[in-house]
């Protein structure tokens, strides 16, 4: 037995954990994605790519999606708390020459490990590495939301804040600049977790039986990492728990275009109509620039267009201009991700 | 001469030869800020802080902040050809042994190349490295422009957008949906600028007097990384001398608050007119979550306290809610960047 | 159904195709590692930690290591193959609100795909960076093994070469110069792989239902690290296959420091024979610097020393001295790794 | 004045304290691998590119180039020092609305520091990013030096090691067991340097006139990468400094290969004789080859090789076989780098 031995079977325990607590932070997290994903299932808001209005969506749809995908990581994690749960108490270079494979056996049993199948002095590094990327991956995850929090808390956005306290409230002379610095703080760890992964990876490439230059990248990288995941799931958690939400700006911004963000639905019934996609195209876009040039409102307009009137019922206009459209298959979604 | 000496005598040209282009770019780029930074030197708008309303500024400000930012990186550029612009022609393992020192002079002259001082069988990777260190601060300075813009360029903000030709804009059904996709794809291509200056970082500790880890590292990186800094600097340079700017816009943003991002302002007055820091703060929060939770303009809501009326001046109150008081200092800020 | 829907389907498929490759080449590689690890099962080499020779062991035991090791990347791989085998039909930002899910459903089962559970506009980049990170684990998997024939190729070492071919031998007047340019060749290839699984995992955290900056990255990044998990795996293979083994050189090293690695089980063997810790350690210790110092063979002096020729018979002393007490448990080893 | 001024003020001020003692440093090592240089002047190794003999060297030559680019590293942080010795005192989002710029100036002055010519809330982050690309690079050169000594002092090369204490020395009963773990310390923590570097490059694009994602990466990254640079600068000076170097091992190890090392030469002189370059590749070979295979001497063979002894003397013969050939223009090179 050599003290690699014990130090590698020690950290082993200690990965293991420390994953089982970013484990349960996981499962915390994705209990409160779960109850505010059912809160907001069917709280319209305006979705959004390249930061751009697209077409109207459920913000329960947003907590459903990471909800989704910190099952992905959970299971993530997971893997990786079975992947270091390995202990090795194998000799010098790993030949069991002066001591007996039994003892490693038992010894991993006793500690509730696997013993490693093979081993040079240590443990083999892509275990570790596959360990912090998956603190990584859960990082980046959970940067992703607080990037979203940030964004719907900006002054002209405000959908959403992080939780305050009365106290916070009541004490500051500017009540509008309540800054996300929860979430921004998340954003700069995020960075972190992925920047120690990598020189995780660059510690599996040993020379021969062992060399020991792992040792102090993973003294420094490997708790910090740990800590770093653990404190940024408890505090997204929080930050989502009690994440403060204003339905009515959202649709006050869904509305900003006034019906411009329609004009895909409208394309659609009036090629169903006859129209060719070329005569839909042109009614369509000469009124939608109209309206977004003089900031007119684009159902009205349309609802005057002579082609429009003759082709469409008040019904089927007012189907084209439905807020609610994003909300049209957001049960089979949520069953499809389990929620 | 080995063809080792050749080969990096030869990439050495070639970094010199890329080194100048982005020179070039990057003076083409600071001329295009410093006339946009002239431009909109009093186009007032809101400076923001963790995304939130803070104090009004000048938009030519956020052009002179990059100017300046692109000076350091001009001046780093200029610094990185310096370092790599390094012959070697002195044998297998640097000693000059079956070569007289006198070729590697000569030759380096006619190249317009410094002879490397010593070197080992190849010129040394901390040169190329610090080299790709500059490209990767070159992307994310451009990286930070491209960010601003896809802020600025959201529905909800709307204060600038990336030039589009009349052909897109007529072709639109939706001329609200105009994408930032040149800064999302600068915003991408800055990662890759860092990630291979670090794999450069690692080519740094060959072997003895040289292994060739190096090679299969560089013949991607390099050329990658070179020709994205040109890329993405060319891409920038385009989209802000063309910026589509919107101070209308700034000014409704500005205004979104009603008055409360001027609540400093008025707590100093408050102080200096004798209140203790206590009851200026007092009435100013007091009023000020007033307008907040009931959509009231703040400057007229305080203008009716009072105890301000009996300490303020209408002028004096007008001075508070001055929106033009971030470009109290601007041509000395200006004076300062060499603007 | 948007380009974007397709593109990142299709974007599925490749991934997939591509890591089939892999999984295909690592199944190769283990092919390749399994033949050797049973050529070599009984050859006799030193076991080395901190590059320094600590205990004797199988040459086989290198191989069965790694092909363990590329055993966990195989399930790395087919476990990220799974992950990306995803296809998405869901509209703008994921709404299905213009098109049935049941279209997704059938286009995924007619393409081999599963169906994203949720998706916004694009299916999430943490699928893609699992698999970038596999990637990047493999890669460092193969830089371990392609150093460790480096060092097993420098000139005073050389138990081991890269294959050459009878025409490359032949042509050298420097026969000792055979340079390790594969190995090493893939020891920098294998620092792109985890730079770019970092730029992937950058990739993660788009703005709301999607912002297209991890475009840019993916379209370098991914075919990038895909062709060079690819490359380096059948280079690996290629030298693996036709590894130059000497094993006369192997003992030669092995006997280099004239028996000194073999002071532990003397130790052990003078303790169990009732001598104090303290008492054997020193009687060893003395000879051992004697040994070291002049160059002289361990075990003559020990075997003359009268405390030890009074406790230890002839063959308990060459018992402690056996080169072949690494091969102990090589059966059991290679049982438990699948040989 | 907001705390973000004074904060990025005070971090200016720690950060130009710890540069400075990395400077010095950086001076201390420079003192050393001068001596050194100096002491191995004319110390004839064997240098090797991808870890196989080459051609003899100087080996006072290696810490020449040490000291070389140690010089480059001095000035790239004297540089880097400057580059964040920068104060701001500009107010929320940099425009002195309510502060005097004449404030600023005058605490900078206090403080010996430059003002930020302009700035947002915050300095901007590309100053921090370029110092800690400079550790980054520093901890790289380090761990090239590591690199070397991990190398020489393998138990078959031994041409070096690291320091010792008597103690330590007497304690072991396996002399030859002196492992380079200072050295491997080294190896790792450069990993984390050039990894919290790029850490600090994310933290560049900020959002608008300041997010706080950057504070909670360099409340970790940057104390650590002083601190790390600082230690393994100390570290690496304190073995190089009583660096046990065995100038006999190094001649042993050069003759390994029992004059092959010396065929370029050979060629050279035959063809400056009036040999082809085919005639005298032939001869070379087919002896270089011989000796090889039959473990012959080069030297020896070549002597009696009819068209050799026809066209070369033996004083010729000598010439080409010189192993001080590496020490020739050992005085021009140290004064190129100013030894």
């Amino acid at each position: 037995m050599t003290s690699s031995d014990l130090l590698d079977t020690a950290l082993a325990l200690q990965m293991k954990e420390a994953g089982e607590l970013v484990v349960k932070d996981l499962h915390l997290l994705r209990d409160v994605l779960k109850r505010q994903a059912h809160t907001h299932k069917n709280t319209i808001c305006i979705g959004r790519s390249h930061g751009i209005h697209a077409e109207p969506m459920s913000f329960g749809l947003k907590f459903a999606l990471w909800y989704d995908e910190m099952g992905r990581n959970l299971e993530r994690m997971q893997k990786a708390i079975k992947t270091v749960s390995r202990g090795q108490i194998s000799g010098a270079v790993g030949t069991f020459a002066f001591i007996d494979p039994a003892v490693e056996v038992k010894v991993c049993e006793k500690l509730g490990l696997e013993p490693a199948p093979i081993s040079t002095q240590v443990i083999q590094r892509d275990l570790h590495a596959e360990y912090m990327n998956t603190l990584a991956l859960i990082g980046a995850s959970v940067e992703k939301i607080a990037i979203e929090i940030r964004h719907l808390q900006r002054t002209e956005v405000l959908e959403a804040e992080e939780p305050f306290t009365k106290g916070q409230k009541g004490s500051s002379a500017m009540p509008h600049k309540r800054n996300p610095i929860g979430s921004e703080n998340i954003s700069g760890l995020a960075r972190l977790l992925r920047t120690n992964a990598l020189a995780s990876v660059e510690n599996i490439a040993l020379w021969h039986e062992r060399d020991i230059s792992h040792s102090s990248v993973e003294r420094i990288a490997l708790p910090d990492s740990c800590i770093i995941a653990d404190f940024i799931l408890a505090r997204i958690t929080k930050i989502l728990d009690k994440l403060v939400v204003y339905p009515d700006n959202m649709l006050r911004n869904l509305r900003l275009t006034r019906g411009l963000i329609f004009s895909q639905p409208l394309l659609l019934a009036l090629t169903q109509k006859g129209l060719s996609r070329e005569q839909a195209y042109q009614i369509v876009q000469t009124h939608a620039m109209e309206c977004w040039q003089n900031n007119k409102d684009f159902k009205q307009v349309i609802s005057e267009d002579a082609t429009v009137k003759e082709l469409l019922s008040r019904q089927e206009i007012d189907k084209c201009f439905d807020e609610s459209v994003g909300l049209k298959h957001v049960d089979y979604i949520f069953q499809r991700v389990g929620l």
